[in-house]
């Protein structure tokens, strides 16, 4: 059954808006390139496939869903700008891509951002606000800043829009490896995850769904179990990209598309960054390392099986590897 | 006017080895991709199409040269084995090489070499010897081992069969980018530079040549403006893969095609190295910077050019990152 079937949420994208993002981002983003490596297969017992959206622009697969937010806008809402909150590279993204099209970009900031990523939102040309690293003030704030501004708010991750951008990650993948028998993502507040499980399910309803999670920031592992979203948490994770919460919005997608959640520890995810340095030769963040990690922590699942491994993003600061 | 038209030499490969060598690597190695990046091309004011060699099988170019001459070899010749002596790259390179047709491999390491590139030589199942890191050493030790064992000896970059291999990377630079009017290379020993010169010149004569040498081993640099090879000389760089003398065949290759060799410091080096790992997220070793060092070092050469440039490897120890 395709999550349509199940999904009432009126401002969800299906096939059709991935596929027009798909047009959209043709001429804007880069179709990263897919990279493999016989010693990490041979470490996995099982074919990888890594889709390396740290390649993309701005450094991370956040370019997509920002770029198609916002090129959908029209000339109106365009000319007041985009507001958004992000620890880093939703912000880059959405900075890059509202200079893309010369209008203001406003990025609310949680303190304890990677100084690199921030340094990378101003560089973009966007006005930064600083907030404390809870959501409900990184809401609040870009609330206040939406509503002081006439500026349109692009969710990092519950926007329809940019879940349709996310889900052009999939396309590609498909397109690139037709073999896949499952597609793995690191999974945050749910973009990415959700907008690959849409176009996915449509075009291979027979592939597995899976999502890696750090153990620190486990709200969408627990939300699955639970059967309703887990919002009462403190994330505590080396992984920057994945302290958000998961959006209602990506969880009913997640929770239709049956997409299973595999935890990792934060000592997990730096051993498999180092090892996709060092084997991959790929600089890529934390965030990123969840999915080599889960490989590595589950390799049952996996055993076999030709796998697409979603690489999110490399804006890391090289004085400060977590690593070393 | 062609390189055949100028050399005498015997055993220098043409186009047609080179093609031959990419007919025989078609199967054994990866088309590696070619990447871009918006920061870098406004930091050089020119389009760098950058040619991963990094993420050839073995993590370095070497596996071209290595793989051909391995199966270049008859059956008998093959049974007996291969020897060299390396640094590193060509060493794992001719190891894995060798392993892949199931023969006996030698390699003799000169004190002083990378600890991780010695570690992945015996890895791949390479008997390895140590010599002195004098040039005369290895070239003695190696010698004696290809007495003793029979083995066929490889030369690490004036063997015909090892430059007609590594002349394939141009091969694929130009089949994927017609465009470019330029063409850049570190050069060491003079494999690589050789071969792509060969096949470069072979196939678009207005194509500029250039190549990247640190001022530590600025041997083929001096050689060229004296008009024979200079040979006497300490090599003093961090660049561990560009340490040796420019081959006799090699320096008559870079002559008669006019490649024009640019020396960096190995502080540009270091700041190059740093730079391709932070914008385009690729982990390279010192040597394979020597090329954007040169870029930034000489942006009159490459103002509003479009320039193929030669990452040529990624084995670097992470526990010992010289640019931290």
């Amino acid at each position: 059954m395709s999550a349509s079937h199940h999904l009432e949420h009126a401002a969800l994208p299906g096939l059709a808006e991935v596929r027009t993002a798909a047009a959209r981002l043709a001429a804007r983003a880069r179709v990263t390139p897919i990279l493999r490596s016989d010693a990490l297969d041979v470490l996995a017992g099982a074919r990888l496939h890594f889709k390396c959206e740290h390649l993309q622009h701005s450094g991370a697969f956040k370019f997509r869903g920002a770029c198609n937010a916002v090129w959908s806008l029209d000339e109106t809402q365009a000319a007041r700008g985009v507001v958004t909150h992000s620890s880093g590279n939703h912000g880059q993204a959405l900075a890059l891509a509202a200079a893309s099209r010369g209008i203001p970009a406003h990025v609310v900031v949680p303190e304890g951002a990677v100084r690199a990523k921030v340094a990378a939102i101003e560089a973009a040309g966007a006005r930064i606000y600083r907030c404390a690293p809870t959501q409900a003030a990184r809401e609040a704030e870009a609330a206040r800043v939406a509503d002081a501004t006439g500026a349109t708010m692009v969710h990092p991750y519950t926007d329809p829009r940019v879940i349709a951008g996310q889900g052009t990650v999939a396309l590609e993948l498909l397109q690139g490896v037709p073999s896949l028998d499952m597609l793995l993502t690191p999974v945050g507040g749910g973009g990415l995850a959700a907008g690959c499980a849409i176009a996915a399910q449509a075009l291979r309803p027979d592939l597995t769904l899976l999502a890696a999670e750090p153990a620190g920031a486990d709200d969408t592992a627990r939300s699955l179990r639970a059967g309703r979203r887990v919002t009462d948490f403190v994330p505590d994770t080396v992984c920057d990209g994945l302290r958000a919460t998961v959006g209602a919005p990506n969880f009913a997608v997640l929770q239709a598309c049956g997409v299973a959640v595999l935890t990792v520890t934060d000592a997990q995810v730096l051993a498999a960054m180092r090892l996709l340095w060092r084997e991959l030769r790929q600089v890529v963040e934390p965030s990123s390392a969840t999915v080599m990690a889960a490989v590595l922590a589950h390799p049952h699942v996996f055993a076999g099986r030709e796998v697409g491994v979603v690489l999110t993003g490399g804006n890391v600061d090289l004085d400060a590897l977590p690593f070393l």
